[in-house]
């Protein structure tokens, strides 16, 4: 099983199997995220990290996961100085960057841009989104929380129950994550969405085909005693205007009164970040960062585990990151966090 | 004295002695700045530039510093097209991004606002500029750079004379340096600024009240026969309007003429910079590129000295450089400079 | 024969004799850039790459180009953001980010002003473009892919017959290879372009007197059966207006169709890229791409290779690349590419 110069552009790539692949790559990554250690496996390659839409976290997370592995990252970012505002078909544009750069990270507004841009690339190109699309990375990082938050409480993700919360029409994450949840066994789907926002029917079919209960509802309060929360943000970009993301911003909040109440005593809560948490949103309330089961920064930290295995794998290097170890001789409180 | 994990967020962190401490570090990175030799002892490290308002020349300082001490940069530029206009918290971002990095530079429009940062962040974090708060960096620098100026004609910070001249109401920068001067003795302060951009009173009490004398003028000539003359630019950008900031745009204007009649024949000259050399303002003529007491550029060299400094000890490697030595191989005229 | 040092600004830097030396370091740059092995012959040296407009392609060019000799990059992009936009002359930018870099490449909008920023810079500069004025690297590209494909056909640049279309007036590409190439022998210009953007008296002038031929028409057709096709795009932003420049987009078109009718069966088909690939544009037909005299990728590529050459000349390590070489452990196809 192997990944070395593949493109990483859907979850439909992915099978239970080289999930677990991933995974185990991205456990092996931990001793260089917390700084135990160092691996300068990628010294001398380059990642083009190209971010056509604004997107700092990810692409920060891209960035920062290659350098882990001892990489330099040219970037770019932004629609308009590029040369796609010339008229630049996404081949040429692939075919020239791709020369320059030993692996690509690529986000795009439109749907099946980085596809499209993939066929013009001479080097493996891993989405990080395109548009209302895909955006693989973020399903697998969200799948591998999933695994080692339940694996605390000794449950599996075979036979657990999810509650989907906000968004679930325009949120990507949440398309993608079901797809790959999909691929196990007997998980209970509650959809907890304002019914112009609900969840696309393909994706409840494909979730109810693979033998997957699936509960759709408009209430939060007593559905979300859940093995795990998945909460999400109002996303004002992929809205046709302001005015109608603001109708559902704020509908649907979780607070520790709220988790107290319904919620299991070890119900995880996740979320693709940013939270908004302005008053008028507040979609997981502030007095939450004291519960233990906040998983949102755990979340953000596996990101960075999963992108570097990501890189290993396509770049063929997962199996000899050991031989490029060195120490780590500044000061780090890291280990422990 | 260890500043081994610290955050660096004001000047009010500062005494003598770790002063002191920090100059000497500076000094110890001179070679490696010049380019007789360097270190690679961050080899592997990421810092975090966040640079939520543009500031080219501080960023690119901060950056090149973490590049001279061996390490890799990651940056952001920009409000926009980050979390925080989607309603993230600082908080938030803090925990994320700091998950990522070894260190962090971070500059913000808003006054507090990295403070508020660091309460986030798992890694230290320097401040870069609060909006008119603080700038301790550049507070650093140009205390090392009075201090390496006056050596040459043998004074001391101790009994200097220094002039400020210009904006000393919003300039945030003579706010820091006074503070830090507050803990020298015998230091004369003339104070040169429209009636309506004065020095804060809360500053100038500051400074009496530590023993050093404090003349308020609103006249430059006759007044700069100084050891400094402290010059400021008009930060349009801290104005309530452009109007404004026109008002008292090259309201004091220093050349060489000015200077032979009425300075001390080796009165330095400084400036934050940039220095505004458009016709209506001119602060500091580009006759005075010929005299050597100009020490503008020396002051932004040491800029590099002193973040590197600071990196070398939040991260608690300042007595490591010389383990990770290494030669230059390539050709530099700076060894000289 | 050294570049050590030196700053690149203009073509007329370059004679026969240096220029086959800038070639000569550029052919031995194609295994680093292959993958094959690398270098770390620039480890811990910074590049400030300087781009107050805007340029993907180039702007990730240099950056790679200096990556791929094991450096590090520290980049600028546009003018807003930069001290410029507050006053600072070019002398001051440049003295103070000179200082904190080992060599600069700089594209500037306004023409003379990279040469301007150069007085001040401790470090050499690399002209990355300059307005309508010069963009050295991009002609030495040029240059070195006309000898190279020319090679495969057993030709050579002096006496082949080169045909320019499109804007000849604003695009300063075609004007910077006309003066290389008018350095060489009994070379044929054919000079495409619509009367208002005909090529500048000045630079037919010095063709002539270099004893060149130059045929001038306003059809493509019957006049592209040379040894090189050299494509150009209408530059929407050296126009007065966007209306003036719609009016001859896409008034020269190649493609399949025309090439077999028109031109030699071996005839080169150049462009300095990007191509507009929009309908209403089209310069060079996506049905070429299966041509193998399609040469504009190769071109792209051999940017990297030329602005390697020009790095290592400057900071004067020719000849020491491979002392500092390195096993590429990841994958790559590129080897065979």
């Amino acid at each position: 099983m192997s990944f070395k110069g593949d493109h990483i552009l859907s979850v439909s790539q992915f099978d239970r199997d080289n999930i677990q692949h991933v995974f185990q790559i991205a456990r092996s990554m931990q001793p260089y995220a917390s700084r135990q250690k160092r691996t300068k496996v990628l010294e001398g390659a380059i990642l083009g990290n190209l971010f056509f839409e604004p997107s700092t976290r990810t692409r920060v997370s891209f960035g920062c996961a290659f350098n882990l592995l001892g990489g330099e990252v040219r970037e770019t970012t932004g629609m308009e100085s590029s040369a796609l505002s010339k008229g630049e078909s996404l081949f040429d544009t692939a075919r020239v960057i791709s020369s320059y750069s030993d692996v690509i990270a690529m986000r795009h507004p439109q749907s099946g841009s980085v596809a499209e841009f993939a066929l013009g690339s001479r080097v493996p190109v891993i989405n990080g989104g395109d548009g209302a699309n895909e955006h693989p990375t973020q399903a697998l990082l969200d799948l591998f929380t999933i695994e080692r938050e339940l694996a605390g409480s000794g449950l599996t993700i075979d036979g657990m129950h999810i509650a989907m919360v906000g968004d679930l029409k325009f949120g990507r994450t949440v398309h993608s994550l079901s797809k790959l949840l999909a691929l196990y066994k007997d998980v209970r789907f509650t959809l907890i969405a304002p019914k112009e926002l609900a969840m696309p029917d393909d994706i409840i079919s494909a979730i109810e085909n693979a033998g997957h209960q699936v509960h759709i509802t408009e209430v939060l309060e007593g559905n979300v005693n859940a093995d795990i929360v998945y909460q999400t943000r109002i996303q004002e970009e992929r809205f046709p205007s302001k005015d109608e993301a603001n109708l559902y911003r704020g509908k649907f909040r979780l607070n520790q009164e709220i988790y107290t109440k319904y919620c299991k005593s070890n119900t995880v809560i996740m979320h693709p970040l940013p939270r908004d948490s302005r008053a008028e949103a507040n979609e997981l309330d502030n007095d939450l960062n004291l519960n233990p089961n906040l998983a949102i920064f755990r979340q953000a930290d596996n990101g960075i585990l999963v992108r570097m295995a990501l890189f290993a794998l396509t770049l063929g290097v997962e199996n000899i990151l050991t031989n490029y170890e060195c120490a780590v001789p500044w000061y780090s409180n890291k280990h422990s966090g």
